[in-house]
């Protein structure tokens, strides 16, 4: 069986030929020392991290999953020891702030090792992953006390964090949550109730673990606009900074899931638990949304990650696995039979996974540049561009990458024929651990309203319009490409692009009259805009492909013809599912609401 | 949690409306008995047991799995109990000759009632549904003495039967398997070699185990020319047919899988086990497409159980969980906020699994008849032309069954949020348990081969061309029909029967300069025609509610109106897929065959 590695030579063409990172950081005083060659050897240092000490733990973990006792949550054999490795070189600390012990580099970088980890073994990424969410929220609302008391054992990776918000009744609609924050004399509060799905919520890889949670004030409104955030440790802090008594907060019990196994997820109880607000009171869920669309980001590279895992794999047995002669000329006579990546059906399902894992690389890449200007350009204008960008484009990436993930981790299981079923092959994990990136930090469904009703409708449209200028410019200024696929192919984006600007226009008017139209449309449109944005993406990898082709210097002339090839398979064989996106949510709502609730089964 | 009921309204209008299935048995003698009023109680009686002794165990039967000793196989707790009632009842014998004890009841029959089973727990199904095929192939091609020392206790459910065809190097590709039979001078035959995943290979649940094996003969030829088949049972049988000592057939270990836990997925070893050869020397693999080709069926209908299984239990918590408000005017302004059913995008989830489900009733029942036809019909004609179509449809069936039965399993999930990905709900079982159903009996790309490689071009047409104009005849004659909608849909449904001919047409041609064409249109067009098939039967189904509305005499109008807006549901909202599969498959071989292996990954 072939284990991941981390693909290096297609990350270091996505974020140093394709988008030219080692330009874009120069834009930044504060990373003047993030050049090409320090990050290559970031990545290729997390690479041998992920595939030395991660990778070995992946089929162990989810074999032997979490146990709760009265005492606490213990992780599978050898996540405490990998954990402490993974503190020791530094990890957690990449991209937080010198001034508390981080190491100061881009959050892009962060996002591209995303990948890696995730890869190499999702469950294991979510801990760091939640603490780094956890941070980046003290960072943004905290008090300087606070940011004195947390981000530096954070930042450090001695402690770790989570995120409370969902409770038993409430999901998605936070404004029905219940957990009640009273306040102490001394300026803390009280804070009782009961959480669940908490990720990483209890376990012993660290000494604390700091609880961002949302709760109600004693004299909040009814909704989302009583929910206010407060920091919840596991372990009193004293003015030291050092862990003191414990907090009466305690994990009840663990969930027994389809995957992420060695994944803790908690049943947390909060019992007059002692925490500290951050931010204005009332005004928490603004504060979370830090947190949350930090996590969108990091789901849909889950979702990119089970994709390059699925395919990596599939395609090593592919071209192992010895099963029916090619239909055209016979490839390997001295065999009993051909390779089965010799059959048109295998290559399809492998050259599906490569479009999608090589695409969802290139979005993450496209996105975590944006995610730097916001955070950090001097521009203020340009923040808010990148700001709006990033609105529009994180519900696409969530619920695109995690749904193409999904069906890439099933593709993968699927060319192992029956032995895919079977779990010593990993394929089958892949598949379930895929699956709840559709589900968490919220579901495709919630992605798509919230991409075409708050984002789209909510703006009228002003967020999408320079995306698609955008992708219009670019097929107009390619549009003469001596490569004919690549002319053919830019015409049909130009042409989706526009189907995408008239179809919001159509469903705004249908709304005016039925607001129904948009949740109808939702979930087509956005499937639609994430083909749509491969399609662009992949137009640019041929493109750039096509260039250095051109130039005539490379050495590894296959690489690039790999990639015109794969451009090829996405807009001809993929792309086409657009249209029956398209065909469906053109039919309006009617089809969708005229059951009536009682005529759905009898 | 709402648990699993049997949908016998439903299946009451797929049998006695839709297909007329009272009139279909009156053809043949043999069912003089056969009426819709037993047939009825019969559907009752399998829904109750189904409900309150296979519903009971799903969940704990997959949480504590199948144990392996050297003495043999545990199965999980109450499935020994659970399976002595099925023999009391006498569901073993249903549909099996009256001379060796059985009660003689169409095919059909067994075939509606296995959704029931599988629904309500597959793996216990898969028990007594191997057994099944074991008998068809005795039946149809052993000797009298055979049959006379078999038959009877499997028939009685006192033993049970399997299919050892896979070998770890050839699941697909039988003609690379290696297990031996060499003849004895009484006839028998000692077999050696290996088998794997063979399901139901070893239990505690039947006195003995009757396994149908492939093997070669000393002298056979290479290839699948060299094939044949014998019965090897666990335990020898003497010439009184009762259990004598044991054979040399052990289970070696048992699979570790995705789902299906409760049924044990056996390596089977056969150290000279004593065997006997069925049919003739080297056409094994004829006799054991009897049994490919039942299970094949077998496994359709577990796809469309998995849907039937995925929407019930979405559907009632749909109805229960309270989340977020909807768009249009508020439904239930009491609560603190509406059921989600009322949102569109939920119930574009529900309707697709139902549209799935009831469309994948409809065609094991359109099928079910055909298998009785060409199984006792008196006109031999009559039999060819059923066997041509079921030999087109099975892998359609199987395929596009299992394909939108995992789909259904996952929107079900995907109903629950967060909740879906917790075992205790069983929605996530659902999902794994119905994985299986792409990948054995032939994974959905080796149906598609099938369906387009050996039926369709194979016979150049031949067993397409009718169904097509059935499906032609069928719009032709309802073209006027005064519901718009029907009409608008049989236009469609028209035009996309026509694309499939000129589709099949173009390929054909195409494959005589390459053959590789067919492989790589394959896996699309049978989606293609699966999509069409189910629209089809939709049709079907519209027609016969509009005609029942019309007469004005039910009592159940929303029973009917459902149908019809089902019906526009598919065919607006699903329908348009087909778009995409053409689309893709018109792109011809070169975007799958142009990478060289060594490009995939770099």
């Amino acid at each position: 069986m072939t284990d991941y590695k981390a693909p290096l030579r297609d990350m270091n063409f996505t974020y140093f030929e394709l988008f030219d990172y080692a330009n874009h950081w120069k834009q930044f005083p504060q990373y003047d020392e993030t050049d090409q060659d320090l990050v290559e050897a970031i990545f290729t240092e997390s690479a041998k991290f992920a595939e030395n000490v991660l990778v070995p733990l992946y089929r162990s973990g989810d074999e032997e999953g979490c146990t709760w006792s009265e005492d606490g949550v213990k992780t599978p054999e050898g996540y405490k020891e990998a954990y402490q490795q993974f503190v020791e070189a530094g990890w957690p600390s990449m991209t937080h702030s010198v001034d508390h012990g981080g190491q100061g580099l881009p959050e892009s970088v962060g996002l591209a090792l995303a990948e890696i980890t995730s890869a190499a073994n999702q469950s294991f990424g979510m801990y760091p992953g939640l603490s780094h969410g956890a941070m980046r929220t003290i960072e943004a609302h905290g008090t300087e006390d606070q940011i004195h008391k947390y981000l530096g054992k954070l930042i450090s990776g001695e402690w770790t964090g989570t995120m409370c918000l969902t409770e038993s009744h409430c999901g998605t609609d936070l404004g029905l949550l219940r957990t009640k924050a009273e306040p102490n004399a001394d300026g803390s509060y009280n804070l009782t109730g009961q959480k669940i799905f908490i990720s990483a919520g209890e376990h012993d890889l660290s000494d604390n673990i700091i609880h961002i949670v949302l709760a109600r004030l004693p004299d909040a409104p009814a909704g989302v606009k009583g929910i206010s955030l407060f920091i919840v440790p596991k372990f009193n802090v004293d003015d030291n900074g050092e862990v003191a008594d414990r907090n009466a907060v305690n994990c009840g019990s663990i969930e027994h899931k389809m995957g992420i196994n060695a994944n803790a997820t908690c049943v947390m109880n909060f019992d007059g638990a002692k925490g500290f607000l951050i931010g204005a009171p009332n005004k928490g869920l603004r504060c979370m949304f830090t947190f949350i669309n930090t996590s969108r980001m990091g789901v849909a590279t889950q979702g990119q990650a089970h994709a390059e895992l699925g395919f990596q794999k599939s395609l090593a047995y592919a071209k192992d696995r010895l099963q029916m002669r090619a239909l055209g000329k016979r490839k390997n006579p001295e065999a009993a039979a051909d390779a089965i990546i010799v059959h048109p059906d295998v290559r399809r399902m492998l050259l599906t996974q490569k479009s999608f894992a090589e695409g969802g690389r290139m979005l993450t890449a496209y996105l975590s540049s944006l995610v730097d200007i916001q955070a950090v350009h001097s521009d203020e204008k340009a923040r808010k561009e990148a700001d709006d960008r990033l609105a529009l484009m994180t519900p696409i990436a969530k619920a695109f990458m995690s749904e193409t993930g999904f069906e890439s981790a099933n593709l993968g299981l699927q060319c192992f024929g029956g032995h895919g079923y079977i779990r010593e092959w990993g394929m089958e994990q892949n598949v379930r651990d895929a699956r709840i990136a559709m589900l968490y930090e919220g579901t495709s469904g919630v992605q798509a309203i919230d991409l075409l009703g708050r984002k789209i409708m909510g703006t009228k449209g002003k967020v999408l319009k320079p995306y698609i200028k955008e992708i219009e410019a670019f097929c107009a200024k390619h549009k003469d490409n001596d490569n004919k696929m690549i002319q053919q192919m830019l015409k049909q984006i130009d042409h989706s692009a526009g189907k995408l600007s008239k179809m919001t226009t159509s469903i705004g008017l249908k709304a005016l009259k039925n607001p129904e139209e948009v949740g109808a449309a939702s979930f087509d449109y956005l499937m639609f805009a994430g083909y749509l944005t491969y399609a662009y993406l992949w137009a640019m990898a041929a493109v750039k492909a096509q260039e250095v082709l051109d130039a005539g210097e490379t050495k590894e002339p296959k690489f690039y013809e790999a990639k015109l090839k794969t451009a090829e398979f996405y807009w001809t064989r993929i792309m086409p599912r657009s249209k029956a996106h398209s065909l469906a949510l053109e039919t309006g709502s009617k089809n969708l609401m005229q059951l009536d609730e009682d005529m759905f089964a009898f």
